[in-house]
């Protein structure tokens, strides 16, 4: 079993350090708010009074913050306990600040590695839970047991950027899903009707739909849009402004449509009418 | 077995027509551009030169053509034709464009089912395809055999409008699913990676945050977002504008999320942080 300190503890820090304790590992407990630890303490957790003494307490530090300007300021503070030790930081962020962070672990001599948590709270040490890492393979292999209490692990590389991208190209993915299901809800309540009985309608067919997305993916990364069509992009079109003039008519913010509405008919102006819809991830890779 | 004629040959007439004549109805076909009627043809459907001839070719019509206006100069057509006939109008239209040509057909003496078709063209006759409807009982009764063959149908109401609502409601659930799915590959392929490759993580991830739902249309329901929140909506806004920096970062467009981010950012400034997602629903119900 593995020492292992718990830095910030948030739904997510929380329920990371709860996961450790319950699968036997020595865990040490941080957060700013210090009478967010005390149910953990309960639990078996030894407590910090600051983040250098949780830092010094365990083989391996886990922080989880808020953001990247958090997690900066917890480990300033641990700043002369860091040297030599083992880092793992699960704090969301871009790709760029993971690079950075990891560029001054490095000046600083801490083994750094980058983690994106891909579950909600109640999934950690749960079947189907995933963090990705990227980053010092060898701290990843050392470590992996340990890890592997919280979540499957997955590294995707020595570039410490990459868990941040994936993690937000999912995330991405996830409040696509989001938006669509508030804008389908608003749409469906507008009418009288109820979200929790609209739910045996929406969720057969957003799984319908889920099935379409690998043949997306393949015009994607061929780049042929126009290969074996059955909803071209000027009849779906069509179908987004009657989104847009129903929401209107029912009093829903027509917002979480329009991005698709314009991108696909800035497509159809440049002569891909006849596409599919696979084409407009061209308009999403160019900045305007 | 029932005479149907099938108005409008493109991707989705024709897989309705081609499903009708296999399932061993007599089946009429019209298009406006001929030769579309040609394959049909050669699998024995009988071919209408014109919009009346096909309507009084047989006891139940199908209209599915580009949208409304379309619609309405096909029946503008066939006008002498349909009074005291059954029209089923599969043209995809917002609920007052439903409403007005159900009033219309009543005006006019024709029987009017209004439906949404919630299939690609290649699932039409298949298991999971469905069909909503709204609008007149009787006619649904009545051609229910023959509309079976088509897809699973199912009856929302009398109410014209509701089957129009309900289709652009759950098309406004997949065109989320599908802008999720464009950025988070767009972001992907920005890396270098393969939208392909992707979907081993991409999928598993839909599936684990699509059982969230149901909780979420709970809050919904009950208009209390505050309960029970695994991830706040203030943690949730900052991963959001993770994804918009990371998106500058990679030269992809943030346009995808941006609606998310503005209205939880409103959200938020009306002082509800610490509420789950649920609640952007609440910005998006008042027109701005
Ligand atoms: N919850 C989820 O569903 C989920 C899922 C995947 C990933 N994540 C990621 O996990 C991380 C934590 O999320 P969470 O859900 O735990 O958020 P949270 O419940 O809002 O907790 C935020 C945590 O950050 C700490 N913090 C904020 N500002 C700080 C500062 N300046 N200095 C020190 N500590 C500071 C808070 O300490 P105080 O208690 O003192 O305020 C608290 O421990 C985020 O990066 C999030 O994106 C969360
Ligand atoms: N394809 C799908 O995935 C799908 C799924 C669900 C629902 N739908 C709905 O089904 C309907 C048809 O879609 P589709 O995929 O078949 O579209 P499509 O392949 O683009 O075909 C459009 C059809 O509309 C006809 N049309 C257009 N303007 C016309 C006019 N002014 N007068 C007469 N006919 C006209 C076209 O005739 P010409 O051949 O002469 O151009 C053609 O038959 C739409 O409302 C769509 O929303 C489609």
């Amino acid at each position: 079993m593995t020492s292992i300190s718990v830095l910030g503890l948030g739904a997510m820090g929380a329920a990371l350090a709860a996961t450790l304790i319950r699968k036997g590992h020595a865990v040490t407990v941080w957060n700013r708010t210090p009478s967010r630890a005390e149910p953990l303490a309960r639990a078996g957790a030894r407590i910090a009074t600051t983040p250098a003494e949780a830092v010094a307490a365990s083989e391996l530090s886990i922080l989880c913050v808020v953001d990247y300007a958090a997690a900066g300021s917890v480990l300033a503070e641990a700043r002369g306990a860091l040297s030599g030790r083992d880092l793992v930081n699960l704090t969301n962020g871009t790709p760029r600040e993971a690079k950075n962070l990891a560029a001054w672990a490095e000046m600083e001599g801490v083994n750094y590695l980058d983690g994106g948590i891909m579950a909600i709270p109640p999934m950690i040490g749960e079947a189907g839970a995933l963090v990705l890492y990227s980053g010092s393979t060898a701290l990843f292999e050392r470590h992996k047991p340990a890890l592997d209490a919280l979540a499957e692990s997955r590294h995707l590389g020595d570039d410490s950027g990459l868990a941040a991208l994936y993690d937000l190209a999912l995330l991405a993915g996830m409040y696509g899903l989001f938006s669509g299901f508030l804008h389908a809800n608003a749409l469906v309540t507008s009418g009288g009707g109820k979200a929790v009985d609209f739910l045996p309608l929406l969720l057969p067919w957003l799984k319908a739909m889920t099935g379409t997305l690998p043949d997306l993916a393949g015009k994607i990364d061929s780049g042929r849009h126009s290969d074996n069509v059955v909803s071209n992009l000027a009849m779906q079109t069509i179908a987004l402004e009657n989104i847009a003039k129903a929401s209107a008519e029912q009093a829903v913010a027509p917002d979480f449509a329009e991005p698709m509405l314009r991108l696909a008919a800035r497509r159809i102006a440049e002569g891909h009418g006849s596409d599919d819809v696979s084409g407009v991830i061209e308009t999403v890779r160019e900045k305007k």
